[in-house]
């Protein structure tokens, strides 16, 4: 264990970037997971809002966050319209609503040209998901995607082990994400976030494999550094009347010829949420796991497994980067979110300086990442409508 | 914990059952695991044997066994005929040689009215393995398949707690079994036991779904109660020039809806003897890792997780009965191969006796159970041939 | 697993409140951890520092918080007047200087009004923190110790249930702090958390004992609910030339007659931030470790383990107040951190609300607890240097 | 993994060594282990015994074990005459009687000239213990103490690890040893293993610390490679009217430097068989448990810790040698007790062919060991009377 100042609100800086929010009203989850994730390390002020699609609950939501009431918005296009015109307008905006609004929101600011930060899955179809990825990049404008999985420090390590070559060329990646709270049909019971997740016409085509399987294969992905070329996967609704899939099991073929499972569950029951993830390589493996993240198995060929622990003795640069705390003082999840933010901000104040981010902070999941997380659902439906035949990724 | 005197060398018997064995000569491996777990109990001898194909090897081996130069035979037809005309003659044989070994000494042991035991896949190919089980069945002999898992006291716990039905209605299953020890072409540096498991002439039409994917296949039944009906597989060679199978993944779907996958694998740097299940059901969830077998986690639906460890709170007869020590006194590999041996010395001592075995002991899988490894491993054959179409498990 | 909002940034309130701090300018350690603390559920604004003896890195330090020039200030006397001048004071203070310079900002703080948030130990000597105790009380107001592991949710979990009578009558406490980063003497090496740790002049008494034993002893009575009446100390100093101890073990007796181990340690190669408790009842059992401080083992006597999960089932309100995340998403150190300052908040606001702050917000360590800790420090400094007699707790 | 041949039963031997049994009828728990770990390599026939002080029950049990009736005997002094006698008598003997009823059975087998293996606690008294020794080396046979946890593969490893100074000089041990069977007064429900462990007329001056704490000394000691050589105990009888200790905390002094603390506990509820040692030194630490014992943690100073796995990578050929199957396969509690009874077998194989031992083989606990855990009994109860004070332990 080493003791080390944190380095994170350590630098100097003049200002914290204005971060605007669309969703994450009043009994939303994943929203106040962005503002705490944003407020972490220092780096963001969330100064407006078009926190509710409802003016009272938006009002109401603002006032708790703190939020001046001249920037709490009713809907998304007002409020890009209207910040674009103001002198301390926002820096950023992020996009919390569930997958079917993310795009009419996105496609506002980013034509307003403001960097935006959208939750997963970008779309509920691959179309509206391209059209994003193209007038991002027209303008110029930093899009992050919230695979914040991706933000854990050892994740990091991971990748930064496999592209080293320890691993020699992978063969193996397994990846898993399961959870139980749709074990029942809660959706019936005025569960909220369940009742949007298991309604196609707010989670587009896919249940489960949108919500974490996206997640799964997007790190998976990230990771082991080889794309998944095609994919043969069966979805199953097992909650009695169930419109979408609950669980999938699929076979994944990458490019270079490693083979893989993944697994994604909602009534997994014991599952809270089981992110794990495995990749084999012709001279080592890897070993990790969402709900102990701090812990990292490095097995070389012939040799013991390594625990390499988060900020620990043989955790490199990267890692160490997007830590807070020594290791032995466990960060988790809302640290690893936190890390994406504090990325995009470093990727944001680059710009404003006119400088270069350093490259360890351009890891964030970009648009082009959100594309083929969609192109990937797409293709798992297909293949389950299929029985299970091959298909690609066709995210190209 | 519990202190109490360990019941299965203490019953009164009035003598050791005779055990022969084919294979299982210097330098095998499994011949001498099936030893000790005939030793352990103490209700078997080993008295004679055909232990190798070199006749030299052979009586070296039968020496260092302590057996009886005049039982030590050259062939297993040799030995069958020669045991079956003694008054002293074996009780039963163990057929514990290479794979495409199994066939012949096992005809012969059948045909000349003995009890067998046989290490598995039972054969190399179906019509061979179903000739087995018919002849088996007409002689009225037991006939057990070394599906060493199954004797796991947990394993035992978890099949009896899907039983009472503590998991409702299976939704998923989730079995692997991952090695690392042919993750380099070892078979060239004369390394025996790599050499015959990628030796198609040997092993079969499958190398590592043979190996180990039949004991995931068949553990994942035993414990579950439902039948796969059809699963879609991948197989991999990964080691360049390997001819057979050291990787497999595959989708399984079994009677009754449930779906699941298998992940069987040679080549998993790092995995020892990782052989893992988990099942997870309407209302609670069972998981279990060979590597530390004295522990399963189970889960009913909205409680906590809990650890049944063997012999301890809140586990049942089933499992005790296999138990020798108190819990907290790790049992292992040999102790759950001996429950075999000991469930098959009931089965037969009883029909010595004229009784019935103990409803528990009859959980030794059988000739019927090697058929369907072998049906197994040529669904997953095809299915692979077939680009990892489903295919049906053919062992009607 | 259950998805649900996050309440600790959803409540209404009408400001942030207003937080100094006393040292934690560049180079610190603790004083960043209690930043982001106070920042993670958006409760307190940052507003005014002494953040360092060097004028010079005092305003640097300011600066790099966004603190306003005017009330970056030289020192805590200078400081502690000013604000109380202002009428947008701040509404309490954090002291996150080295042990010997507790007392004295403590002391100018308090005179002056202001609720006061203070690492522990408390200060360096017995007479010196009764002192601010008594201060305390006459003036009536917060005054908070942060042994911050009493902010893990599961550890006010494991409370709770030793309360509610679960584990009946204690008996056994084991309590463990155990590090390495002292294993060599790198306070020669110009390590700045070392030199001070390890200098008498700064650190007081004791090495180790004061700086994670008093953790220890604290957590430990925290949750076993009863008082270490007596222990009996052996005190060492492993590293060459170290003045201060790197290494205690003690045998404590505890009122009501539960006995237990205390075990802290700074050389404890491979050890990160081992602190972990175990407590023995008549009737049931608790297990936890700091290292992965989402699950907390309980046992009932004749049952199974139970893993209770944060947030998950079996989990009670007492720990789902004070967590961010559903179950499965890992919170780590700094939420357990920020869960004092939050309870803080709860008790500062309810002061100016002129209401009851929830029960729950007063489980924060007091000065009593602090003039409790330095007690425990001086005991078993005294109980070494008698050779590990049996000494008394003297904060009477 | 790798998969090798299992040695222990392979050499050739012209015969099974000999074994007398005293102690170990029906109802007994640990004579069944001794004769299982004795068969477990198939190097000792159990062909004589004194099984139980009723005639009849040493008949029964006599039969139940296929021991031939005239070698079934009514007490210890009458076999030691008979075996004496025979040509084909026994090579040596197991006394597995409860602890004051192991004196006179082994006087009568040493001065008869034979090779004896004895449960711990060696005696009940410190000159009876001396007696034993000072006979056993008149009479220059093999006497084992059967400290049994001295077995497993890996804590012959980390013994290893310690000499050849990857550890450099220890500075810390803690071992611990706890069971939760005696929690309640189980001794008066008519639990036999529990009415004599809690009898001082037969179980000693202790109860826990004879019972489990001498293992844990045992193997500190053995794994550790320094002596303790002053203790401070606090012994405890939880249990209302117990009269003998059933949880005892101890500081622990080494010579050389070390320091240390032993926990032993037949009353924490939860514990199974916890038997733990950490052992750190100035440049690594170690750290296993009885109850996952086929892994061992190395950590070296300034590195990831390393997973050693029984058999496996990094392993060395001190443990491999009593491996008996692949890694990844778990050995347990029994094949670690039969290590033992194979070193034995090793030792007087060696003398019967006038040539020397393995010096592996000579690792087995002997009678030196036993009468430094009954010195270690004797200063313990010492300490704890004279209100854990320093005591020595005597065994000079």
């Amino acid at each position: 264990m080493t003791i080390e100042a944190s380095g994170q609100d350590g630098a100097s800086r003049s200002r914290r970037l204005r971060l605007g929010m669309v969703g994450g009203g009043r009994g939303a989850f994943i929203g106040a997971v962005h503002r705490i994730a944003a407020r972490l390390d220092d780096r963001w002020s969330l100064v407006a809002g078009a926190l509710s699609s409802s003016p009272e609950k938006a009002r109401a939501s603002g006032a708790d966050l703190l939020i001046a009431p001249d920037r709490v918005y009713d809907d998304a296009a007002a409020m890009a319209k209207a910040e674009a015109a103001r002198e301390d307008r926002i820096d950023a905006v992020s996009i919390v609503t569930p997958n079917h609004a993310h795009f009419e929101p996105a496609k506002h600011f980013l034509e307003a040209g403001f960097h935006v930060i959208c939750d997963k899955p970008l779309t509920t179809g691959l179309a509206q998901a391209r059209e994003l990825a193209r007038i991002a990049k027209n303008k110029g404008v930093v899009f992050a995607v919230t695979h914040n999985y991706t933000g854990y420090p050892l994740i990091r390590e991971a990748r930064a082990l496999v592209r080293s070559g320890a691993l020699g060329a992978v063969r193996v990646v397994q990846v898993e994400y399961a959870q139980d709270w749709l074990a029942t049909r809660i959706e019936e019971e005025g569960q909220k976030q369940a009742a949007w997740r298991t309604d196609p016409a707010k989670s587009g085509p896919a249940g489960s494999v949108g919500d974490i399987g996206s997640h799964a294969f997007n790190l998976a992905e990230f990771v082991a550094g080889v794309k998944v070329e095609r994919l043969c996967a069966d979805l199953t609704a097992f909650a009695p009347g169930r419109r979408l899939d609950d669980n999938a099991h699929m076979l994944l073929r990458f490019a270079g010829g490693a083979r893989g499972a993944l697994w994604c569950s909602q009534v997994a029951v014991g599952e809270e949420n089981g992110l794990t993830l495995r990749v084999y390589g012709e001279t080592g493996s890897l070993s990790w796991a969402q709900e102990n993240p701090n812990v990292l198995v490095h097995t070389p060929i012939g040799e013991p497994p390594r625990l390499i622990r988060r900020n620990g003795a043989g955790s490199s640069a990267v890692s160490q980067r997007v830590s807070r705390t020594p290791s032995g003082h466990p960060e988790g999840y809302l640290e690893g979110f936190a890390n994406l933010y504090s990325d995009i901000a470093d990727q944001i104040e680059a710009r404003l300086a006119g400088t270069s981010a350093p490259s360890e902070a351009l890891d964030v999941p970009t648009v082009d990442d959100g594309v083929r997380g969609v192109a990937f659902i797409e293709a798992a439906v297909r293949s389950s409508q299929g029985d299970a035949r091959w298909e690609a990724i066709e995210d190209g």
